[in-house]
């Protein structure tokens, strides 16, 4: 009921935020805002982000049955030069993969010379407010660990966020995992989309949506998968459950 | 003589590439640009390249005393992140450093956000020709090692080259230098500026403009010298008495 209200609207292209009062707890619970930079925004978005690991060959060949299922590619290849990144983007598009696709990791210059989506920020990487005012056609996300940083990245102008690690993950070994609870709490505290990360199983897509977040990202629960197309669609599926709430 | 009408013509803004034949061996002998991108190009150029092991406290304490003796500061600081990159961007410049004077290695996104002069891309970089149309503000750079990679440089629309390295250098050891003489034929061959790089001493300084280069580039002649105002006063000392050929 929730889900096809918020359907509805989104088709209507009513743009704003939409705050609810669920039944039950009472807990104040967002909508997504429905539109933002001229697109709609549809919660259940799936990102996949590279392992940073795997041959620009290799990646290509398992991203090129899996595109058509993921909203998102991030390109997260911390030990490549911006040389390799480039051929890599070059690839994937060459494969097939739209560029409005493609969002690049700390790499804004290689981010524009291959026209894609947008660059994702990292605590390393430049500040998102210059990033945002000198690369206008860029989308900009940045991670976030807390409610600080997420308030910080949505005043600098991100557009959106990636938060986590929301549950236990083999990539984040020993770290309290940040749980659904904290999840939720921050989806509240923005106004921004928060795509939540780490530890994220199909069988859990839905209770991450359910918790605010306006998708998930997925490294090794995808491209580790023995089959990752079937793997895909298994999130998929379950992302899509969570319209039928 | 020769540089008394090089000289001249400079103050004059005439345009282009000018041959001489030489008395003697009729080498065919270019001058630099005279004009390029609306700015004179003189003859002795000094650029100063970081080493990448100094902390940006240190380089900034260093470059203090020395920037006004420079034409070039170039950071390359392969390590450092690019928020690392552009907090010593902002290091330099509050110290007093033009940012018409600051090129930076690799990242066109730190180059971009921080206004610096341009970016100086080596192998493992961006494609020269995607950066220079995509960022139209920067002077664009190049490292190359042969004739083959100065003309596809120049081709490819670089603002200059870096050439080298011309002397036997501890930064390339085992590794034979190209020399003055392969240093004379790419500056004949190309018309874009050559700077040279790779153990100039002071006392060389002279014999490397005379053989073609526009400017040298130097990194632990000066920041490794125990003092290094010195050090840049005598590079720039040999570097006039080119003038006076």
């Amino acid at each position: 009921m929730l889900y096809s209200f918020i359907k509805h609207t989104q088709n209507h292209s009513i743009a704003g935020v939409v705050f609810f009062y669920l039944s039950g707890d009472f807990l104040l619970r967002k909508v997504i805002s429905v539109k933002k930079g001229g697109e709609i925004l549809k919660p259940g978005k799936l990102h996949l982000i590279s392992t940073g690991t795997q041959k620009s060959e290799q990646l290509a060949d398992m991203i090129e049955s899996i595109h058509p299922e993921i909203d998102f590619i991030h390109l997260r290849e911390k030990t490549k030069t911006a040389k390799e990144i480039y051929e890599m983007v070059e690839l994937l598009i060459n494969t097939g993969v739209p560029p409005s696709k493609i969002i690049i990791n700390d790499r804004a210059d290689v981010a524009c010379v291959t026209n894609v989506r947008g660059v994702h920020l990292a605590f390393h990487s430049l500040p998102v407010e210059l990033v945002k005012q000198t690369f206008k056609n860029l989308t900009v996300g940045c991670s976030v660990h807390s409610l600080e940083e997420a308030q910080i990245a949505e005043q600098q102008g991100a557009d959106y966020v990636i938060f986590g690690h929301i549950y236990s993950t083999q990539s984040k070994p020993g770290l309290i995992p940040q749980g659904l609870a904290q999840l939720s709490f921050i989806s509240q505290s923005i106004s921004i989309p928060v795509i939540a990360v780490g530890g994220i199983k199909p069988a859990n897509s839905a209770d991450v949506i359910g918790a605010g977040a306006q998708g998930i990202a997925v490294m090794s629960g995808i491209l580790g998968a023995k089959n990752p197309l079937k793997a895909v669609q298994q999130y998929r599926s379950y992302l899509s459950k969570q319209y039928d709430v």
